[in-house]
């Protein structure tokens, strides 16, 4: 397995850059094989121009064509076999099921939108036919579709290097649309980056994609993304990663002579609330599947629970006490890069700061290794001081103990925007906290009811997304088929003739699309 | 007809301010009766308080009540009668024929909206089933639909007293959403803001809706919409008007701790082509056509044609001449206050500053009236030149003549964003463009083909939007029943049991609306 290290400007490999660095092995600090250039702001703006002056034909290609180069994509990525494992384990400290869970999850999203790209319903088709003896004023034949909306820029996230990166679900939803896209790998995998985007770019090329459907830059820092968000050429920005990253983006976006959109899902802390009844009844099966949920994939996930409301009694103590038995036996483990593992230090050192105690955890390992932490404040610190909301990125959980359910409520109204909001409850819980539901819908993209928030589901319905600070665009998920809406705009035909419509505009509806035709929805040819 | 001139925060009627102003006649410039105050700080707060505090009752009220609070405000703005008439053309200079069209608009669309929130495709309610059998996880159940997104403020554009301010697209399509709104009144038109006001309150009253779901505050100047963007309480932000105004709203909006979306239409040139084969078919007709779309309302439509390009030749020649009669004929006409006045005498002045050539125009009368101005300018001085580029708000228009189809090309590529570009052709002509078609798609939310681009259909195919700086978002409309995608996000409930989960997503289907089952789009209960 070598490395090239080079730009991939579409089809062309470009090495021009003076700056490298090596990826590093977190289990060991070791430097992995392969020196990966920085790229240089020529070889940025080559992407960025070659990929808008392969838009129009990338627009162009049939909706067969797209779904063969998403499952051919699928297809590249399987065939890397164990070279990718390899790596991608070295560069993240992750386990090989984890490999093979994340790269299953990859390819069946890939697949995913190759079929929903045929399915076509997402192109919005409209269309309101015309009345020329309508008064006062004729009424004009005006059809309405969804258009890719031009280059968009995704940034690799560093705790999914396969499905939230190179090939990950801002990629494939963003090819899926139509437009041309232009990675920013992570510069903790390097090398796993590399590796996908040789099987995209073979994707392409043997599904005859148009060249400049996909690159890829390297660096080891930030100047190439910044460089990339403001350039003329791309219209859109999705990234994952940490409010700091993501919230940057974003005010580098709004500050464009041209504003473009950014889809930052910047993680959040999902709280949990158990209910009184569940609580009563069971406790301890609550918080053992809580500490597996805290500390799936070393707590580096986006989902993942950390904090968690309840009332006081025995239930609370018995809760407080599975989780923490739960998390102490799960050991230490690897975190992903030697940041990571300093922000989690400088996260459990802010809860400390804050006022919360630790309820479990031992003092944290040297190099990227990290043992989880159980910490435990009250509802009326909760609602004197925001900093115990936010996110510490790693496997820790909060539990806030509330008075009653009048300051449940409190802190519920008080919080943020998260990811997801989890409920463990009763049938009669549920019934009796509809208020609570109620509150946190405005609080959430995902409500939970019984389970885990980690895990998101890759569906039609799923939201992976919720009001900032979890995201910098509420109005979207970034997980699911629906992403694909991210990267569309629409556009309206008024009194063209058929022959100049796009084919899911024309009347014989040749694409046997699913349509709005004057108000009603229709599959008719 | 007498006016109260207070802030309306929601039933409760607020005159602190001390400063006040006075709405003014353009055809004269006499004072209007009526004093108006000036929001303060506090009746600010307290409007924005009142609308968050109400957004859970609006949210939770019925389908068919927010329909029938919908149809209400078009009855209740019709019982208005002529007083709302002579206070319209009062304070706009816009003459009565122009009132009922614009009236008629009105209520159309507050109707077109009452039906589509009764059928609820919009609520885009999709359903996953779960799968336990499923390995190596079980498969949960999740249920999407759509969420509004809070409470909005609406800030009343000057040209369209009914139909894009209080009761505009912008207010009818976040009432429709389920938002409670704000809406900032332009200060041009003060009265007739106090009116409509007092028609949406009375309907909100007589259809039960919950106090908060409309409020109106006044102000001449800009203070209170810059408190508004800024208060934590609001969600987002829909706005028509100037480029400068809207992207200050953007700035401010993206500045805050929680940026909010902004949907400002800014309006734009509106570029038409005339291709080869109708330029010599029917120049004549075209241009007579282009007049009275350049004169209409003044030129004060933010969809005015303000760009013309073709190939030199006879008809080229025709073109200009006949553009130029048409508009000469029109004679002068009162623009809609001073300000848009003194702007549109700057604006031409640009255009001389930039080079171009008055073809036909006399110098502007005194006071608010305008008379039409045509001019010229050459494709290598666009291309040279952005400043000719943009918008002049009023009845002029430019000729761009170009110096061969690829120099045509060359403009349109160097386009910026537009709400609408207008093909002039025969089939031939589209048949040999097709590359102009293509890059216009890039820089248009709405293609027209042998007609004018003034005159928005309101429908569900209808696309008035388009890249920046035509608007602040390009991935959406501001006309039509899509509008209402702006003002909601998705929520997605997963695992809950069927009785706790909100109407649009249990299992029997008890709404009847079109949803997507397991992938499948269905009807079925």
């Amino acid at each position: 397995m070598s490395f090239t290290g080079c730009q991939q400007i579409g089809a062309e490999e470009s090495c021009a850059g003076d700056q490298s660095f090596q990826a590093v092995n977190p289990a060991d600090g070791s430097h992995l094989p392969g020196e990966f250039k920085c790229a240089t702001a020529e070889e940025i703006d080559r992407a960025a121009d070659l990929a808008a002056s392969a838009a129009a034909a990338v627009r162009a290609v049939s909706l067969e064509q797209r779904a063969a180069f998403l499952d051919a994509c699928a297809d590249e990525i399987m065939a890397l076999g164990q070279d990718l494992g390899d790596r991608y384990m070295a560069e993240t400290g992750l386990p090989q099921g984890r490999f093979e869970g994340e790269r299953g999850r990859t390819c069946g999203q890939l697949k995913m939108f190759a079929r929903y790209v045929k399915d076509g319903s997402w192109l919005d088709a409209k269309i309101d036919h015309a009345d020329p003896d309508r008064k006062p004023f004729a009424k004009p034949d005006v059809r309405s579709m969804r258009q890719p909306i031009g280059p968009v820029v995704v940034f690799g996230a560093s705790n999914f290097p396969l499905a939230f990166a190179t090939s990950g679900g801002d990629a494939a939803s963003a090819m899926a649309s139509g437009c041309p896209i232009i990675v920013k790998a992570h510069p903790s995998h390097p090398g796993t980056a590399e590796l996908i985007g040789r099987a995209i770019l073979a994707a392409a090329a043997k599904t005859g994609m148009p060249n400049g459907v996909f690159s890829q830059l390297q660096d080891s820092g930030i100047e190439s993304g910044k460089q990339l968000a403001m350039h003329p050429a791309v219209k859109a920005i999705g990234f994952t990663g940490s409010l700091r990253g993501g919230r940057a983006l974003f005010d580098l976006a709004a500050s464009r002579p041209d504003p473009i959109p950014v889809f930052a899902e910047m993680g959040s802390t999902n709280p949990m609330f158990v209910l009184p009844e569940a609580m009563a009844e069971r406790a301890e099966a609550i918080g053992k599947g809580l500490g597996g949920s805290v500390l799936l994939g070393v707590g580096q996930f986006c989902t993942c629970p950390g904090i968690v409301l309840g009332l006081p009694g025995a239930g609370w103590t018995d809760l407080v006490e599975a989780t923490s038995a739960s998390v102490q036996g799960g050991g230490a483990a690897t975190m992903l890069n030697a940041g990571i593992k300093q922000n989690f230090v400088a996260g459990l050192d802010r809860l400390t700061a804050a006022g919360a105690s630790l309820a479990s955890g031992e003092a944290q390992p040297d190099g990227c290794a990290a043992s989880g932490a159980v910490f435990i404040t009250t509802g009326s610190d909760m609602l004197d001081d925001p900093a115990l909301e936010e996110e510490v990125f790693g496997p820790s959980t909060l539990f806030v103990e509330c008075t009653s359910e009048e300051q449940m409520l409190d802190v519920a109204r008080g919080l943020s925007g998260h990811l997801s909001a989890t409920i463990h409850g009763t049938d009669a819980d549920l019934a009796a906290n509809s208020e609570l539901i109620d509150i946190l819908t405005e609080k959430a993209g995902r409500l939970v009811f019984n389970d885990y928030p980690t895990g998101v589901e890759v569906n039609h319905a799923i939201v992976h997304g919720g009001p900032y600070p979890a995201t910098t665009d509420s109005r979207t998920t970034s997980v699911g088929s629906a992403s694909i809406e991210r990267f569309l705009r629409p556009v309206c035909w008024q009194d063209f003739p058929d022959s100049a419509l796009p084919d899911a505009l024309k009347d014989s509806n040749p694409l046997g699309l699913w349509r709005v035709v004057d108000g009603v929805r229709t599959r008719q040819r």
